[in-house]
């Protein structure tokens, strides 16, 4: 991607109201490549085992996998293809419950279930929403790899609707 | 850093017993560039506020700033510099309380803050420690821009040796 030019259009189509609680989307579908769990690995978490094949092999994960940190990221760049670049996003506060569940391997390809546990709007700003999520990212053999939970702020279509 | 060549040596200086619970260290020292923030964000976060100057001011967080995630990052490449590749580390299950306290932006200088919560051995695996912390980083003017909890497994030094 360019970052010159983020694929953002001017008006957003999902705001706050378009996030309900109860629904479940799945979307991704992103490979990761050796050299990119080297690269990813070299710079921010350079563990044996995330860049040694030999000294994987003996550790606890049994093979080369990438930091637990990659998978983060790249479930991050899932969520923004599928919805946050054409949201009305404003960050997120944190994440809570956070879990590696299984290795991710060089080669693997990951997808993300996303499931919307609850919405509110935000006491201090009024033009904001916040919305409770849990993602759960999976291997091409349908296995968990993370899954986590987490707030999102957007911003409000309607704000002067009381919820 | 050349990932052929991690600096791990053979033998660990720190195992699993050298975490005390109630121990506090200080480390860190990470400057991350305007083109490191513009990197990752267009890699794994291509979000206008971490990419594009004038949406970053419009938002909420008043200016271009780091992906959550790649401050993750950058506090976990501490921790490698600081104390883990001198470690037995074998991973870690996950995290909790992750929390984005407040912006961390181009040119700014992180440390961390180590707190040991606690230690006890895993009872599935005898060889293997689990060691809970918090680390908060800071910025170079003593704001905490993250904080999180998260337990680290590492190798025992005497496994035999009943806690």
């Amino acid at each position: 991607m360019d970052p010159a030019s983020p694929p953002t259009p001017a008006e957003p189509t999902l705001y706050w109201e378009d996030f309900v609680p109860g629904t479940t989307r799945e979307f991704g579908g992103r490979t990761v490549t050796r050299e990119d769990v080297l690269r990813f690995a070299g710079e921010f978490d350079p563990q044996p085992f995330h860049l040694d094949e030999a000294a994987a092999e003996r550790s606890l994960f049994g093979g080369l996998s990438a930091s637990g940190w990659h998978t983060c990221a790249l479930v991050m760049r899932m969520l923004c293809d599928a919805y946050l670049l054409d949201s009305a996003s404003l960050g997120s506060p944190g994440i809570d419950h956070l879990r590696w569940l299984a290795p991710v391997r060089p080669g693997d390809t990951l997808s993300v279930r996303m499931e919307l546990l609850s919405s509110r709007p935000m006491k201090s700003r009024p033009e904001v929403g916040l919305v409770q999520s849990r993602w759960t990212a999976f291997n091409q053999r349908a296995e968990a790899v993370l899954s986590m939970e987490g707030w999102a702020m957007f911003r409000r279509r309607r704000p002067e609707v009381a919820p």
